[in-house]
C-alpha cells in the first residue's frame, strides 16, 4: 500500500542510520513512501524535535505515519509507543517528543510531566510490547532499526495499533513554556526555535496578542521593534511578524536575526501593547 | 500520475519547511515523485539557486516540474510564475531565479533586468494569480506551502498552465556575468560557483576558448596554471579543466582549491592563450 | 520495475550532482525507488564510504542496487565495476570502496591491495566497459552521471551484469585495520568511524573479546572505562558498549565522546580483560 511514513531523527546525514531504517521499512512494505522531515535535530534534543514535528504533521495527508526517533533513553525503561490521533499515527519513544500533539488533544495540567489519556478521548496510545513485529534479535542501542521502523512499516500495511501492545493511559510530556502576562500588562514569551534563516520563532501566538488596534512593541535582548510587519520583505532592519505557523517571529531583513541579536533558544521576548 | 517534481530551496535541512511542501504536494497528487535538488542554497541567494538549477534540469525526464523557492520577496509584489519550456515546467517566484533557463530560449539584451517573452517563443510564462488552486488562507510568509507546492502538484496532475493565471510577456532576469576579451587578447571571467569539493567553477565555457592548439594559462589570485587537464586525478597541485557542465573549473588534486586559493564567488579568472 | 537503488557519494548536499544522477536514473527507469544512504562522505574518503556502506547494505531488501560514487580517480585508469553478491548488486569504482563487501565473501590475504575472485565464488565482478549503456558523450569528470547512474538504472530494469562488460578476477581492496592481540594479552584496535553523536566506533567486534565472564577495561587516550554497558543511557560519563553493528563503541552519556576525548579516526583503543 502506498502509505506515507515520515522520518524525524537526530541521526544527522553523515551516517547510514536513517537509511538503515528506510531499508528495513522497505523490506516490510515495498510500496511505502518515505519522506524525510528532519534529521538535523540536535543530538538528544527532544524539545527541538517536538517543536519541528508540531509545525509539519498537519500538512501531510490523513493517516500519514510519523516515525520519530530522538531517543536518548534507547534500551532503558522508557516505553515505545504508537499514538493514534483522528488524523495521523505517530511512532516514537514515550519521552515527550510528541508533547505538542498530545496537548493538542488533551486538556490536562500544563505543567505536569505526564498527561492522562482520558477514556473516550480522541487519542489512542499503545505501548509497543509485542516482539512479534520487531527485528530479532533486538539491539539495545538502535530501536529505530529494530522496533520503530518495523512497527511503522507494519502499521502502513494496515496492522491495527492494538496488535502491537496494550493501551496505556498516561504519556510523557515536556513542560512547554507558555507566554504569561505580567501585572503591568506586558506579555512575556520565549524563543522556541531558530530557523535556517536565523528567524526567531517565539511561543507567542496571534491569539495571545491584544486586538490589532493596539500599538505593539516587541523587545528582544536590548532591541525594540515597533509594529508588526506582514512580510519578511517589508520595512528595514529588525521586523516582527506572525509567521506561517501562527507564531510571532523576529526577523532581520535580508539577514540573520539570531546572529545579529546573539540570541538563543529560551531567551525572553517581551510584548507591550498600548492603546492607540 | 507518477510525474516528477523537483525541489530547490534555501530552507536548509534543520527545519520542516521542505517537508511541509512535500506533505502539501502529496495531499494533492499522492503518486507524484518528489526529488530534492538542493536545499542548501545560501539564504536568499537567488544567483546561486539560478546556477545550481541550470546545471541539473536538463538531466531530468521530459516534462519534469521544477519547483524553486528562493524567495526573499515572499508576500510582496513580486509575481509567482509558471514557466513552460519545450522540455519542462518551472514554478518559482519571478525574481531572476530562472535566469539561465530564460536566457537559454531568449536572445534579449544580456544586461537588461527584464527579459521579454516574444510572441510565438518557445517559452510560455504565466503569472500565478488564480487563488482557486492555493491553500486557504494564504500566509504572507510561506508561499512555498500555500501557493508554489499546490500549483506544482496540480500541474503534475495535468492542469494546464493557463488555468493558474494570465500569460505575461516579460520576466525578471539577473545580470549574468559573461566573460569578456581584453584588447590584449586575454579572456576575463569570474568564479560562478564553488562546489562541495572546493572546485572553482567559472563562467568560461569551452566555446569561449581559442582552438585547443594554443597553449593556455589560467590565472586566479596570484597563481598560474598552465595547460588544461582532462581529469581531477591528472598531474599535481592546481589543475584547470573543462568540467561536466562545460564550464572551465579550477581544482586542487586531492584537495580544496577554494580553501587553498582563498577565493570567493565573483573573483576574477584570467585566461591567456598564445600561439604554440 | 519498482527496484531500489541506494546512493552513497561524497558530493555533499550543496550542489546538484546527486540530483543529476537521480534525474538520469529516473529517465531510464521511471519506477525505480531512489534512497539516499549518505552524501556527506568526506571528499575522496574511500575508507569512510566503505565503512558506512558496510553498516547498511544488509538492511535493504534482497537485490537492492547500491550505487557508490566516491571516485577521486574519475576519468583515470581505475575500473568501474558491478559487484553481484548473493543478496545485492553494487555499482562503484574499483578503488576499494567495496572492501568490506568483498572481504565478507572472500578469504584472501588480509593485507593485500588486490583481492582475487575465485572461480565459483559467490561474488561476480564485471568491469563496466560496454559504452552502449552510457550517456554519450561521457565526460571525464562525472562518471556518476554518465556511467554509474545509467548502468545502475539499466541493472534495475533487469539487464544482466554480463551485458555491461567482461568478468574480472581481482578487485581493489583497502587494508582494513584489524585488531591484534599483544603478547601480554591486551587487544589493540582502532577507531574506525565517529558518528553524528560523537560515538567512537572501533574495529573490535564482540567475537574478538574474551568470554564475558572476564572483567574488561577499555583504554582510549588517557581515559579508562571499566565494564561494558548495555545502553547509551546507562551509568554516567564515558561508556563502552557493543553497538548495533556489533562493533565496540565508546560513548559519552548525554554528550559527545569524540569532542570530550579529542580523538580522531585511526586512534588506538586498548582492551584488557582479566579473570574475575
Amino acid at each position: 500500500m502506498g502509505a506515507i511514513i515520515t522520518l524525524t531523527t537526530d541521526f544527522g546525514l553523515a551516517d547510514a542510520y536513517v537509511a538503515t531504517m528506510k531499508g528495513v521499512a522497505l523490506g516490510i512494505n515495498p510500496e511505502v513512501k518515505l519522506v524525510d522531515i528532519c534529521h538535523s535535530i540536535k543530538p538528544q534534543n527532544i524539545a527541538q524535535a517536538a517543536f519541528v514535528l508540531s509545525t509539519v504533521h498537519e500538512y501531510f495527508p490523513p493517516r500519514t505515519i510519523h516515525l520519530v526517533v530522538v531517543d536518548p533513553g534507547v534500551g532503558t525503561e522508557r516505553k515505545a509507543i504508537i499514538l493514534r490521533t483522528p488524523s495521523a499515527d505517530f511512532v516514537a519513544p514515550d519521552n515527550g517528543v510528541l508533547s505538542y500533539i498530545i496537548r493538542q488533544y488533551s486538556a490536562g495540567d500544563a505543567d505536569a510531566a505526564w498527561q492522562p489519556i482520558e477514556p473516550g478521548a480522541e487519542l489512542e496510545a499503545i505501548a509497543i510490547t509485542n516482539p512479534q513485529f520487531w527485528r530479532s534479535p533486538v539491539s539495545s542501542t538502535f530501536h529505530g532499526r529494530d522496533i520503530f521502523a518495523p512497527v511503522a512499516a507494519q502499521l502502513s500495511l494496515g496492522v491495527p495499533p492494538t496488535n502491537f501492545g496494550e493501551a496505556i493511559t498516561s504519556l510523557a510530556v515536556l513542560p512547554l513554556p507558555k507566554p504569561h502576562r505580567e501585572k503591568d500588562g506586558r506579555l512575556i514569551g520565549n524563543i522556541l526555535h531558530i530557523d535556517n534563516f536565523g528567524n526567531l520563532i517565539t511561543n507567542i501566538r496571534s491569539r495571545d496578542l491584544l486586538p490589532e488596534a493596539r500599538a505593539i512593541t516587541v523587545k528582544v535582548g536590548n532591541k525594540e521593534i515597533t509594529g508588526l510587519s506582514r512580510t519578511y520583505g517589508a520595512g528595514e532592519g529588525l521586523l516582527a511578524l506572525i509567521g506561517s505557523s501562527d507564531y510571532l517571529e523576529i526577523s532581520l531583513k535580508n539577514g540573520d536575526a539570531s546572529a545579529f541579536l546573539n540570541t538563543e533558544t529560551g531567551d525572553k521576548v517581551i510584548i507591550s501593547q498600548i492603546n492607540q
